[in-house]
């Protein structure tokens, strides 16, 4: 029984205010020798991964906090080069990218990084991102689920287009690898056409590990059919609970082994020597926020036009059903809102810290029995660990909780595979062209 | 008066049968360390820049040498985190992408490498890569050229689309961007509507180095507009000559400074203690070349279905005007067929060593002359270096002809400036959107 953790990587740190923190270093978000030294940290740690998380668009304000974000998997190339094991996990898009193109940059990263590459699949929430594309508003959630699907069979297809034994590379005879192993695919379906095969051989995992973090009907379903890890907010353990159960019965429903599928919430740490310490520490993040802006953000997400700062939500949202964009998050951020009654204020706090992700403040004792508690609970087979403040929130994290988990035989010790997939104890996918050897 | 060398990365050499030779790599091709090293020698040499050719689409038949490639932007972002002064320049095209993402990709890069990032705009030619993106066959040659000059008009747009001095970083008062220096772009044209702004702050050089290598007339009409350096393929000084003042009317017949468009032709050194072991070592690579393999890919260029290995081309090959594909590599290869009354077996030796490129045999002496020569005869404002053999024909390009041109006072002995476009002598472009400081 041993944990996956993940590092999600976010400049100066996951609460919105972290980049205001005297120790913050300003220019951390296009800062390549900083994003460097995180991951190197991250890797001494042992952690099985970083994750970018990406949209083709500007994300908020910049008046709001550091923002513009070096393009993912050019940014864990550069990781890739002063590290040896840990896995590199980008996000991109399936709406607003072609197939040929982005299986190629995959499994270029693949082969960069000596098989550490994973995708996080996402089908990119907004009409300001489909804005960037020649369209006035966002497809329709569902068409964007139809395109992601098919997608990644084009993009699998592409991967498989090399057999692994295609290079011989015989100087002799003047043949380097066999045109008999490199195939066609003649891909024809509704969304794409696509010939192949891929101008890349086979990379170290075949192909990327694939992640997903959709938690609609729809999303759910893409990640149980697709998905080898599952990132997920969960705001309380009882959510968590059913969320693993679902997504693994689903996955068992579309024929497959639930092992693999692993599922990862996120998870905010916020550490202190004692209770009150991180609690202080929480108190000074959320000092920081500025409320107005965090409000006027809200409103957007939330589709009203105005918000009032110390009044509760307004009682007449609109159901889940008519947001086309994240609709998980949307719930997920209104429930918590009603449940425990927050002023606007309040909910901002709250948000600030995770983004609807759970945001736990002790000491490294309790966070670390709070882990161990949803693990052993089958809530989560890991978690994507989300610092408030970085690096020093993963400094503290690793000094701090990684021994206690040890300790209890929770998280290794050392790595003992090479790749992303061997991290996470995942196979290597066979190819579904390979002719027989 | 200063020699600008780029050296054209193929990973063992542009001799087609490179990679037979026994000191040759059968997988350098997807080999990092590999391309790492080679780029650490070039910047040993004091190099302005390396540079990677691409197209998406699997390029030749993978038999007849290592063929598939890594993405150029994630291979030069490998070599950045090596390098710390070599300029980097990435093809892309402007068919098969979204302005929006291959924009952020080259600012990413810029940033990535402290403001060492070129792009080599390309249009792509041939129906194959056209199959990869749901069409059966490529646009036409000038509608591929009008895209790409819309492409680079809003991926300017993109990369102004903030201020340099955007960022401000208060802390105090918790404002890390002014928004009134972030702006959308609203771009509406034929070919592309983009809303902006792109999600990453303006990057150290503005914007990467643009750089062109169209020899037909809607690509040096292309060229002269935009590009900032020119790759040409030239097999006599004539023709050198002549396109080098043909390209630098056009500029400035578009307003431009003649001195800002850098041209640098091709040349393939095969250098030799004597004359005599440079030709033995030429002779030793074509000896290696398959003929039956390079004449079907010779008919294939040349639309016709069959080659007689020991005849002259075929009289009634169609005109260039009927080109769709690369218009001014067809031309060039058949003239030289024609001028030397080559058989397709000896044109295809020709070749097999530089692709049309300028193929030179002989001491470096000789070398350094040919290089002198051309460019006081007007012809050239660099050489693009394609080295028949990698990593040997660049460490003696390094080694004996360098040194040659250093004492002539041709070639810079260290590096003055660290941006690229400071390498190659050009000015950091103006902000087109920024407001008054
Ligand atoms: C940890 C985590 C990271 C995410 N990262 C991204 C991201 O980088 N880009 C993105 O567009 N969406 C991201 N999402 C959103 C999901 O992909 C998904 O769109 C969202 O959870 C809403 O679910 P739905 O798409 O099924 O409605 C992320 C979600 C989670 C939980
Ligand atoms: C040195 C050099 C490098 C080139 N690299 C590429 C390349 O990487 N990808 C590509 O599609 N075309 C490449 N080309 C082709 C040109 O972009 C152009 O298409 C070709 O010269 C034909 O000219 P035209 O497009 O004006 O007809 C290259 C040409 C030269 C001379």
């Amino acid at each position: 029984m041993t944990l996956h953790l993940n590092l999600f990587l976010h400049d100066t740190g996951h609460h919105e205010a972290s980049w205001r923190l005297p120790e913050s270093e300003p220019l951390a978000h296009i800062d390549i020798a900083y994003h460097q030294r995180i991951a190197r940290i991250a890797e001494e740690a042992r952690f099985d991964s970083v994750f970018l998380a990406d949209s083709p668009v500007l994300w908020g304000k910049p008046s709001r906090r550091p923002s513009g974000k070096i393009e993912p998997t050019i940014l864990l190339t550069a990781i890739a080069a002063v590290t040896t094991r840990i896995g590199l996990i980008a996000t991109a898009s399936t709406t607003y990218n072609e197939p040929f193109n982005l299986a190629r940059r995959f499994s270029s990263l693949d082969h960069v990084s000596g098989g550490r590459a994973g995708w996080n699949i996402v089908t990119t929430a907004g009409d300001d991102a489909a804005q960037n594309f020649g369209l006035d508003a966002q497809p329709a959630h569902l068409t964007r689920y139809d395109r992601a699907a098919e997608f990644v069979e084009v993009s699998k297809k592409l991967w498989d287009s090399w057999d692994d034994d295609a290079i011989i590379a015989d100087k002799t005879q003047g043949v380097h690898a066999r045109d008999d192993r490199v195939h066609t695919i003649g891909h024809v379906g509704p969304h794409f056409k696509v010939r192949g095969p891929l101008n890349v051989p086979r990379s170290p995992q075949g192909y990327p590990l694939l992640v997903q973090a959709g938690s609609s009907e729809d999303g759910r379903d893409f990640a149980a059919r697709h998905a080898e890890a599952v990132f997920t907010a969960q705001q309380t353990l009882q959510d968590a609970i059913a969320f693993y159960r679902d997504v693994k019965r689903r996955a068992i429903e579309f024929g497959r082994d639930p092992n693999e599928v692993k599922i990862l919430p996120g998870l905010v740490p916020v550490i202190g020597s004692t209770e009150e310490e991180a609690h202080a520490l929480d108190a000074e993040l959320e000092r920081l926020i500025v409320p107005e802006h965090a409000a006027r953000q809200l409103a957007t997400l939330l589709r009203v036009d105005h918000l009032e700062l110390d009044e509760e939500l307004p009682a007449d949202l609109p159901e889940e059903a008519a947001i086309e964009g994240a609709k998980s998050r949307y719930t997920l951020i209104v429930e918590l809102g009603r449940r425990e009654r927050l002023t606007v204020r309040q909910l901002i706090g709250r948000l600030g810290g995770g983004r609807g992700h759970k945001t736990f403040a002790g000491t490294a004792l309790q966070v670390a029995d709070t882990i161990e508690e949803w693990h052993r609970a089958g809530a989560a087979d890991g978690f994507n660990i989300m610092p408030a403040v970085l690096p020093s929130g993963l400094e503290r994290f690793a000094d701090e909780v990684l021994p206690i988990l040890r300790q209890r035989g929770l998280f290794r010790t050392e790595y003992t595979g090479r790749t992303l997939r061997e991290h996470y104890g995942l196979p290597r996918p066979a190819n579904q062209f390979a002719l027989p050897v």
